[in-house]
């Protein structure tokens, strides 16, 4: 924010407002021929279905925009729940799986003890805890950049957790997911599955044994609809019921017809999906081993992006140069982590651009 | 919501979410032939514009959605204010205005002393102040539903009033918008225009003159574009900061593709606004002047509905009656104003059907 503010004008702003130090998303530069690899988007195109289904919605009936959308967006829960093998009522769905985390810090989170998670994590959980005022602990975590589950018994109110972790990229399995369910029976464990697609396990196998679980899911990456702004949570009807409690407190529609129909339509075709999927997962493999051969040490992936580091090489600088070669990745001026790159998977040919380009600046 | 919750499942609920009482859309019924004069849509389609705007996002490049959506919408921004003659610096978007009357909320309101508002006006007031934990002091409208402005000079840290104001649809000139903003120079005092294009004057021409000043509007209604869920605010820089601090602490990115191309396109076309616009006003004054003939007393609207009683007649029963001939209006349930029926202006076409068939009820 350019603009400067008097303290005179200050007195406007709620108190806790004055103190918020907001999210600041990946970059999204306008420039050509750029390889963008810093936002963790799929390089492949969405389903074809969605484009049939914009064309519905525009020739369903040449007015349908003036209408309202379906508040409660009944089509797409039970397409999510049809895919997700879950009951419709444990369906929970939003604009982008932002939104959905923001209300599930508010339905959940508001309370007294502290909030946990682990210190290297999605940037955004500290900026909620301090929108709606909560305590927080990091959990540091361990040498190798794990989570360890043993850690998370601490007392608390909630504790959400990256699986796969951000910016890491590695995963839980559920046999440490449930060690941390079992341990926390009072408090709401929430898993976001931003990017479990690519090859980790989802903990929405155990939403019907867990009633304090709550697993959130995202169509920006996977199903590569980052454009659309549409994300979901599964768990038990209970808690859902919260969810819309607080939904139905802030914004009654959310999802507008696009986003409704797009989704639809991109749940209805798994096999592309899936396809998809495997797609990158290949890719990452084939990435991780290039940078390996140039020396880079590469945490083991679940996503769609490796995390790695150059020994004896600035990060801040091979991101600058890359740069330079019209390739952007992202870097966190953070303690632990200022000295790794978080790269997205990009197709074979732009990984193989990225690695060339590499090579020249280490040559 | 149907499911059942344990004392024991609530112990994951948030304390102040168990007592939320969300706020509840007018029904979206799927009836064949239905009339639906109870949501205060458009009965005219958006913009031919609008398709194109649509068919160009998925030609632009047959994978767009899969990237991320501008989080600023810059070019939605800069449409609004080309539109309203502000700078883009005082224009503030968001997912529906429900979502940008949220965030005021949370960006001016949440602090010491009461927010006042109108006894009877827009229900989602009452819900955000429950949801933000804020003092409120609704002040009564008078015996014939105005807002008297020299009600709104008692202690306060906010003031909002829908203007024209719903569900009665009489407006306030900016002479007596200018005496609550004087009276109050210490408060941000918004005025939510989610009507104001259907005769009403717009307080956006007094944002450059007081600095405690947010004017939101919607494109839900004059724009016929429901269905898209974008609204916005006007406002001094210094208040769009807060609000903007607000939005990227909850989400980062609340419009997606479609809706800024498509809402870009809406206000690009400013000639079939107006046109449209006009004809609503029109089938307004025909549609007041056919209930007067049937003995309703109508309250001068400046809106796209009216507000209207039949002394005698129960107003619950009427809009029963006419729900049984396929015909739906918005019927509240609240002391003074249990008496009366709002009713969305439609075509002149529709309008007729509502006065047929409440002449054959009355018969």
């Amino acid at each position: 924010m350019s603009t400067q503010i008097s303290t005179e004008q200050k007195q406007f702003w709620s108190p806790s407002v004055r103190a918020l130090e907001p999210y600041v998303p990946g970059e999204q530069p306008k420039i050509q021929n750029l390889l963008k690899l810093n936002t963790n988007e799929n390089p492949y195109p969405p389903s074809a279905a969605v484009v049939e289904a914009v064309q519905a919605v525009l020739q369903e009936d040449a007015d349908v925009l003036r209408l309202y959308p379906d508040p409660d967006a009944s089509a797409l829960k039970q397409a999510i729940a049809s895919q997700q093998q879950v009951d419709v009522s444990q369906v929970f769905v939003g604009n982008g799986s932002d939104e959905v985390l923001a209300h599930v810090f508010r339905a959940f989170f508001v309370k007294e003890k502290p909030i946990l998670y682990p210190d290297i994590s999605y940037s955004f959980y500290p900026v909620y805890s301090q929108f709606f005022g909560l305590k927080t602990q990091s959990i540091a975590l361990n040498d190798a950049f794990e989570i360890v589950p043993e850690d998370y018994q601490l007392d608390n109110d909630g504790i959400i957790i990256a699986n796969p972790n951000a910016p890491t990229g590695i995963a839980l399995g559920l046999a440490e997911i449930e060690q941390i369910l079992q341990a926390n029976p009072h408090s709401v464990v929430v898993i976001d599955e931003a990017y479990v697609d690519f090859g980790a396990e989802s903990a929405v196998a155990l939403v019907a044994k867990y009633q304090n679980l709550v697993v959130c899911q995202t169509t920006s990456k996977s199903r590569s609809l980052a454009g659309l702004r549409v994300g979901f949570a599964i768990a038990q009807a209970h808690l859902i019921s919260a969810l819309e409690a607080v939904k139905n407190s802030f914004n009654s529609y959310p999802l507008d017809r696009f986003a409704i129909a797009v989704a639809v339509a991109s749940f209805g075709d798994q096999a592309y999906f899936e396809q998809q999927c495997e797609k990158v997962i290949q890719s990452r493999e084939l990435l991780t081993e290039g940078l390996t051969r140039l020396g880079f040490q590469v945490l083991p992936s679940k996503a769609n992006f490796v995390f790695a580091q150059l020994p004896g090489r600035e990060a801040a600088q091979l991101a600058q140069a890359l740069r330079e070669q019209g390739i952007i990745v992202r870097y966190f001026n953070k303690a632990r982590i200022d000295q790794h790159l978080r790269i997205t998977v990009g197709t074979d040919e732009q990984n193989q651009r990225l690695l060339d380009s590499l090579k020249a600046i280490l040559a």
